[in-house]
């Protein structure tokens, strides 16, 4: 589907559900509801979807926001690469997708219309380029979506999806009123209370191996219980173990819930591969990112995964 | 002095050393670095000098410099304000410094010839304009200095300093070889062991008032000394009390290390001003971000500071 097409389809249709992906983050919601905000000037109808209550975390997107009471006609999804993305609450509408706008190239083409911009940093700005193509009016409340999710994807133009375009559409979107400032301070910088004692906890036990070169940190059941926090604000901490100087191979260890063992998550630098490194223990990835299982306690696994990165280093 | 004099300039002096400011950052090395790469593009002698040996993590910057032996002639100063900035160790340049290129608005004017640009987001971008205006052939490793002072000061493109000029300036710098995500990685991702426990340390004992409106941490000389970490690694702590979701005002007291008494740093949301509470200590700064002193034991000066802020609060 072109954009030309996306503008007709709109024009042609009405009454709105706009579905994004379960684990929200800046760059569904922010589609969502430069979508959403899209239709209403349309004159149409429409809501916006998710597997669970908004996060508080992006109120600022959907201030003046409200669902409106109508007969669903036609499903959109934004920044959704499959239907399993949807999260069970939204399962129903797996399979009555009109249209999905994407920039995964890794999208399994599940809608009727897919658009899917695999070289755009952000979903939201496969939206903007729409915009800006067939003369869409841009609003303050629409550039702050967009600039939203194309911060949160890139890291805050940081990682390796930043592209030129990405950069000078973040400067247009600048000459509205989007108070980047307090969207960065909001997606980057603030966290919870749980989620600090929890960065505290595994930062104190962090572990140095081969002089440094190999950083691991262990999240076990008994941490857990320890810390006394939510275990929600355990995930994502894979990046932690990377950030100490002079680290090459950086390893998360997370104990199953309910069997012994662990999951891997290994990140590496330019100077090892993870992927390979994985590869061994039967999981995979990517060169810089790549996870696995092993099974066993703590003792063990630790031992058979310092074995590996001690060969991976050549000591 | 303009641009087309400081080309001139240029043209008509040798043997040039460029000095850069104390503490430094990504700024004053990359700015240093770029110039240093434009005047031996032009056939110059030119040397760098820090008040200190360049730090490791700049190494990047400096890949391919070597202090070359001639008789210095002409002295520039790049990102120093001030000639206090400059260090013990550069105070013989100070009163013969011939060009300050800066991006600081509050430049003491010490130069013969300013070159000052207070709305440019780094003194690289100074260099960046010149460039331009001037055609000076731009390199891979002047395109890397150039970016690397942007991020830096822009906090990678997170602070309000940041303007639509900053990000397309990012955006034409990507043309060259800069390897943007591994400056980024090294400028804001990386850190060393001792600032890790340090982190860790302060997280750990943060304490919450008024429902966590209030957020605090205690650099005391016990900490210090428990923590066993060198105590330049305790510098740059203030914005972590405020990184708290729910926090309006966070508070770092540092205790002085040779008499009673502590030092506060505060920063503030929009909900509070921050130059207001430290001007009831005798202190004061900007409205987000102020400092002050306080005497007494830690228990007398925590007792004030939460009179204070419950004052403030209105609770």
């Amino acid at each position: 589907m072109e954009f030309k097409e996306l503008k007709e389809f709109f024009e042609t249709h009405d009454n709105y559900l706009i579905l994004t992906h379960r684990n929200p983050d800046g760059d569904t919601m922010g589609s969502g509801f430069a979508l959403w905000n899209i239709l209403r000037g349309m004159g149409k109808n429409a809501n916006v979807l998710n597997h669970e209550p908004f996060p508080a975390r992006y109120d600022f997107l959907y201030e003046g926001y409200s669902e409106s009471d109508f007969e669903p006609q036609t499903i959109v999804a934004v920044d959704v690469a499959s239907q399993n993305m949807l999260g069970a609450g939204l399962q129903q509408y797996a399979d009555k997708v009109e249209v999905c706008i994407d920039h995964h190239i890794s999208n399994s083409m599940y809608a009727r219309n897919t658009i899917v911009d695999g070289d755009a940093s952000s979903a939201t700005l496969v939206l903007y380029r729409f915009i800006k193509e067939q003369g869409i009016p841009m609003t303050d409340i629409i550039a702050k979506c967009i600039y939203t999710g194309l911060a949160t994807d890139t890291g805050c133009f940081k990682f390796s999806n930043t592209t030129p375009e990405a950069h000078i559409a973040a400067a247009e979107l600048m000459a509205y009123d989007i108070d980047f400032v307090d969207v960065n301070r909001r997606m980057f910088d603030i966290k919870s209370m749980g989620r600090m004692t929890v960065e505290s906890a595994v930062t104190r036990d962090m572990e140095y191996y081969f002089g440094g070169k190999c950083t691991m940190i262990c999240v076990t059941r008994a941490l857990i219980r320890e810390t006394g926090v939510d275990i929600a604000e355990f995930d994502g901490l894979a990046s932690i173990p990377l950030q100490v100087q002079g680290a090459v191979i950086g390893v998360t260890l997370r104990e199953h819930r309910d069997k012994e063992g662990f999951k891997l998550s290994v990140r590496t630098t330019e100077e090892a591969d993870a992927s390979a490194f994985c590869r061994q223990f039967g999981g995979g990835g990517h060169v810089r990112a790549a996870g696995c299982e092993i099974d066993g306690t703590l003792e063990e696994v630790k031992a058979k995964v310092l074995k590996a990165v001690g060969e991976m280093l050549g000591e």
